[in-house]
Formats: C-alpha cells, structure tokens, sequence
C-alpha cells in the first residue's frame, strides 16, 4: 500500500516559485516575460493550476492524499505515481494520442505536464454538436497499441505478472467497483436521476434481477479479469480534442482488469451524447443526421481498434502461446462482446450512479431530459442483455438506434 | 521476485541433527527412542525425509532452487514460503482436510509435517479399486472452504488485492501454462502418449482448431482470472486417504485464479481412473460397479462442494456486494463450466502432455492402456466443447458414461 506523507498543497503563488525551479519547465516556457499562475477549478480530485508566461503555458497538477473539493475522501498519493506510469507507457505505445509530461517530481506527487489549450474537451465538443473526423480512429487506435502492449497475446508470462503488482491499485479500483459497478443497480444514497418522473423507470430496473445479475457478473470480471493494463477512466471527459488531434488525459485508475472496459467507456459516452441530442439538435433532421454521425464514429472506434489489434497480434503476438486462428476470432468476438458490456455499465453509472455527464444532465427541460436518460438507458440494457450473442459492431448500432424514451418495459 | 541463497541440501545423515535441534519436532518424536532417517525418493522437486523413531515419525521437505531430480529445471524457493502460506490457511479454513505442518524454516525453505503413513496416496488407493466413502466428501468440502474465503463474495475488496500480491508465483504459473495449457494442444517434443495406434487421435486432435481454440480460450481464463487462491495442483497424487480421513498436500502452485480450476482437477483424475478400469477391473460386471461408485464419487464432490458454497455465501458473504439472487444461480452455473472446462485441461495433458497418470500408464498391456487412453480423450472432449450448455452435474456425468474408445471423430 501507499504511503501518505504531508502534502503541502501548492498554491497561486507558491507554483511560481516551484516552477522557476524545475528547467524543463522553464525549457517550455522561456526566461523572457514574467509568469502568473491560475488554478483551474473544473476537477473534484487533484489540484491543478495553469503557468502562463502570455504567450506559452503549462499546467502543474498535484495529487493530494484526498480529493481537493471533498477532503473527507481518502485517495491515496499512489495514485500520481500509477498515472506517470501510465502517462510513460502510452506515450511509447501511442504517443500522438497521450498528453506530454514534461516532468514528474514523485516525492510531491506532482506532474507537469503540456498545456493543451489548443484542444477541447470532447464532452464539451459533442455537446456543442462539433464533428472530430479522427478522433474515434485515433481513440480505436490508441486503446489497440496501449492494451495489446500488455496482454498475454504480447507481454511473457513472468514480466506480465511482474508488472501487474506494481498496478494493483486497490482503493481507485474499490471506487469504480462501488460507484459503477454496485450502486447505480441498488437503492441507494448516491444514486440520483435527472427527472422524478423516471423514478418508476428505475425502480423498474432495480427489479430487474436478471438485468442485475448480468451486471454483477460482469462486476465479478471488472475486479478479477487481469487482461490488460487499463486506462479504466476512458470518457470523453477524459479526452482532448480538436480537428486533427486527440489527447487522452488523467490515467490514474489504471489496473490490470478487462480490456473490453477501455472501448466500451468511449463508446458509452458517444451513445450518451447520442441520447442527449433530443436537446442538442435543432431540428429532427440535424438530430438524425448528428446521430448518424455518432454511430458512424462508435463504428471507426471499433472498426479502428480492430484492425490495429489484428495487425499488432500478426506482426509482435507470441504465437507460441496462442497457436489457433480459431482463437483469435473467439478472442475478437469476445473483446467486441466485453465492450458491450462494459460499455452498458459506463452508461448505467452516468444516467443512475453519483457521476452524471452534461450531455444529458445540462438539458434545461425537464421532460426532454427524462426523455434522453430514458434512451441511454434503453441503450444500455439493450447492450448488456443481448451481448452474448454480438457478433458484428453493426448489430451494436443498430441496437442503439432502435433504442426508444419509453420505460423499462 | 524470489531471492535464490546458497542452499545446503540435507542428506540422511544431516537431517538427524536438524530435527534433534527443532523443539517442535522433538515434542512430536520424544527423546525416548534414537532417531533414524530415509529419503523418500518419489517426488521430482522436493527433498523428503522420514524421520522415525521406531513409533512415531515425521516428514522434513526442503525446498532447492532447482527440481532435485533434474538439477537443470530452476524453481524459485519462493514456493515454499507460498505453500506454508497456504497450508495455514487451508488449516484456518478446512483444518480436518489439510497435512499438519509442525515447525516451517523459512531460510532454509524446510517444511517439518506430519506423516501421514495411515493414508495411501488416492490415486494408488484407486488402482487398488479401494473405495473411500468420504474422500469426494471431504473434498468438495476443502475445495468450497479454502476458495470462498479467499474470494470477492467474502473478502472486502481492498484485501483480496493486496493479499494477491504475495502470491502472484509466476514461474511456478508458467510452468502450468507450459505444460497444461499450451503444449497438449500442438506438436510439442514434451508430449507423449501410451502406443504408437493413438497417433492418428493425437493428430486429429491436433488439426481441431475449434477443441483447441476452446482450450486456449481457457488457457486465457487460467492465466487472468484472479478469482479466489487455488491450490493449483489438486489431483489424486496430492491428496492422502484412507477410510475415514482425507488430507491434501503439496500447495506450492497456489495463486489466485480461476475458482472451478482445483474441483476440475479432482473429477479430472476420477475421470482417469474410470478410463483406467478398461484394465483395473477383472471382468465388465466389476468394471461397471467401480465406474459408478466412481461416477457418484464425482456427483459427491460436486454436491458437498456447491452446498457448502451456498452455505457460506448465505451465511457469510458480502451481500451488499452481491445483492442479487439470480446472479447466485448465475455464478454456480458458471463455476460448474468452469470445472467441466479446467476438468478437461487436467485429462488432457495427462493424457498428451509431459505429465502422466499410473492409472493409464500402468496398464501392461498396450492395446488396453491405447483404449483406455482414447476413452480418457473423448471424456475430455466432451467436457471442454459441452460444457457452455452444462446445468447440471447429471449432464457432466452422462457425458463421462456414453464416452467411447473410439479416436478423434
């Protein structure tokens, strides 16, 4: 386990002087105009502040041993050091697609790390109805490079192994197995939905225990499935936008668990965004051709992903452990039907759990917002009840878009 | 890693003066009588010592850093702390089903244990077609005992994971995989089977890719799924008997994996001996009484197993974490597959792979050990590439009966 030494939290004015004294930040931003600092207050959990010198910027996020917003919860410091890691490994793996760190000062649990300011959130993107031509091809792509550079079909048993006790990870982990995984399919305290007119929807699906013990037992392949090394966190909260480029961000939950997990959380908040779109569109005709626009790109995610891993297994797989053509079709059909599933959890924890997204909860009329939670959550259950027998990513888009705003009938 | 010291391997002579100098040892023999020591030379990687003074007697197993027997093959001393672990737990948890371990060295890796020369090793007592009326009992009982309380239905989370990390064992993991998992499946210099007229099954077995994408599928679940703290190893040579007792032995492949892993291989080695009795039983009257004891023997161990696992997870499981009926129903289907899957890894590579059974091998005469040997295969068979179905141990068992000595077809 960790442990959690005193933290001095930075401040405006201390993460100056700290800044002044690390060269490769100063490399970044240059000696010839004066710095100021700014936090920025968008997170629950790590302090984070932007350096500026008016021209060039960076931003300096510090790990405290609880959540900044909420000091009564514990996260370990651990957690920065996991996300360095991490941050490293993505960036030999896909380094187009993985913010840069400039330095990691582990003593402190800092990261500094590029500015990219350039780039939106994607949540905010989607919300905004903009289109990113690349970004689900290099989402596909980087979840292929990152998770097939630690699986079995590539890593040696021993190092595989060795490498996963430096990830275990325990108490980020126990956080998602409650709040994604337990909670959002029991009455309970930290639950909440977006209208009361849902409310008989819920209770419809807190009565559905066949519904429940598919969900539990995928709870059961999140905590002890150790397939890969996984960004575990993978929303579009989580990922940096623009026209040409994609940044994923923030891997500090990352654990060995289920490799369907990482795809799934994307393709998720795609079909989130998808529901919200009652609100965001205009126009039946703009949402139809949104919608169409957001399969479209839930397929270049999987379609992406699948091709890079095929390639990946062919040209750097152990064969000598995985000799079977058959295999590997079980093995694709199996990642496609784990995405699913995970994917349904993702949504289910966002629409019912603690964490909601704004894609539907930013909807400022209450009726159209019932209505959108109702579709992700149609979409959910279709994905998780009818995963066992998915074969192809079509069947996975024609699903959600069948999916209607009537309840849990 | 392990740490591998210079180690000094008792002889005959130094074992003497190592007992003499351990309390716990001495209270166990008394001062009343000298002292003599032999070697017992049937294992492959262990030292073993009996220690007797005439009345009562004790074993002393020291742990090398290679298998004594073939110096070449490097195992890591690690493992003995790793079965004194687990000999500690299994005694907390099933204290009636487990070899007493009096006094454990952890420097020098040296095990001083009961001797248990009122047992007979089972598989030699089923050549013998003794019975042994509780021993299925017994242990579907240890196997539910040992492996709930080291899974996610009873340890909180945060304590399963950290305890994981000390029994992670990867080279004695690889070696399972190596020669349980991978090598059966493909032409390997390690395999070997009983007579020249099985060839032609070997290698129909060979070109099945769908058995064996089966068994890779498997293979997978075996190295990733971290579900409870296997023995790893539990077959009839591990286990010590006679008409009353029961005692398992020989936990140094522990790790946490997949649950259904230990009862596969117990019915697997039933299953042997019931492909054996083609030779052991003298005439088809007896052969068919043997058989069925053997085959209630497996519904024994099945039962005590899953009514005991009931048991503990109604009276002592994390209902908050599980708070679903029909995902019970769910996780015991899916434990049965998962013991039908395991079942027929552990028939194959006794069968195919490095490692034999005597209740095959023994047979004198080649024809009837080849039968018996294709009998053995076809049961495999249709445990593996049924198993998805299975709902019931009747099923598994009919399977086992309507298995035929014909090949591969």
């Amino acid at each position: 386990m960790s442990n959690q030494p005193e933290v001095t939290p930075l401040t405006e004015q201390t993460v100056l002087e700290y800044v002044r004294n690390i060269p490769e930040a100063m490399a970044i931003l240059g000696e010839d105009a004066p710095l100021s600092a700014k936090a920025i207050l968008e997170g629950n959990v790590n302090l984070l502040f932007r350096v500026s010198n008016g021209k060039r910027s960076l931003l300096v996020k510090q790990a405290l041993p609880h959540a900044w917003r909420y000091p009564q919860l514990k996260v370990p410091l651990e957690r920065a050091r996991i996300e360095y890691e991490l941050l490293q490994l993505e960036a030999k793996y896909a380094p187009d697609y993985v913010v840069k760190v400039y330095y990691y000062d582990e003593p402190r649990a800092i990261h500094v790390i590029e500015d990219l300011n350039q780039h939106v959130v994607m949540r905010e993107g989607l919300i905004a109805r903009k289109r990113y031509p690349l970004a689900s091809k290099h989402i596909g792509y980087f979840a292929a490079h990152t998770l097939f550079h630690t699986s079995d079909l590539y890593l040696p048993s021993g190092e595989k192994k060795a490498m996963a006790e430096r990830f275990t990870n325990a108490v980020m982990r126990k956080v998602q197995e409650d709040l994604v995984f337990t909670q959002p399919y029991i009455p309970h305290p930290n639950n909440r939905w977006t209208a009361p007119e849902n409310t008989p929807v819920v209770e419809a699906m807190y009565a559905d225990d066949e519904f429940r013990s598919e969900m539990f037992f995928l709870k059961e392949r999140y905590m002890t499935h150790a397939q890969a090394l996984i960004h575990n966190d993978l929303h579009t909260g989580s990922i940096m936008v623009n026209e040409t480029e994609t940044k994923t961000i923030d891997p500090e939950f990352a654990f060995f668990g289920p490799i369907g997990h990482d795809l799934g959380s994307y393709l998720a908040n795609l079909a989130l965004n998808y529901a919200g779109q009652e609100h965001w569109s205009p126009d039946e005709a703009s949402r139809k051709e949104y919608r169409t626009w957001l399969l479209q790109s839930m397929r270049e995610a999987w379609e992406t992903f699948e091709q890079e891993w095929r390639t990946l297994w062919e040209t750097k797989g152990l064969h000598d452990e995985w000799p079977s053509a058959r295999y590997r079709e079980r093995y694709m059909r199996q990642l496609l039907q784990d995405t699913a599933g995970f994917g349904a959890a993702e949504i289910m924890r966002r629409a019912v759990g603690l964490a909601h997204v704004a894609d539907i909860d930013r909807i400022p009329d209450t009726k159209t917002r019932a209505a959108a939670e109702r579709i992700a959550l149609n979409i959910a259950r279709a994905w998780l009840m009818r995963r066992h027998t998915l074969s192809s990513i079509d069947e996975l888009l024609e699903w959600t878009a069948a999916a209607d705003d009537r309840g849990w009938e």
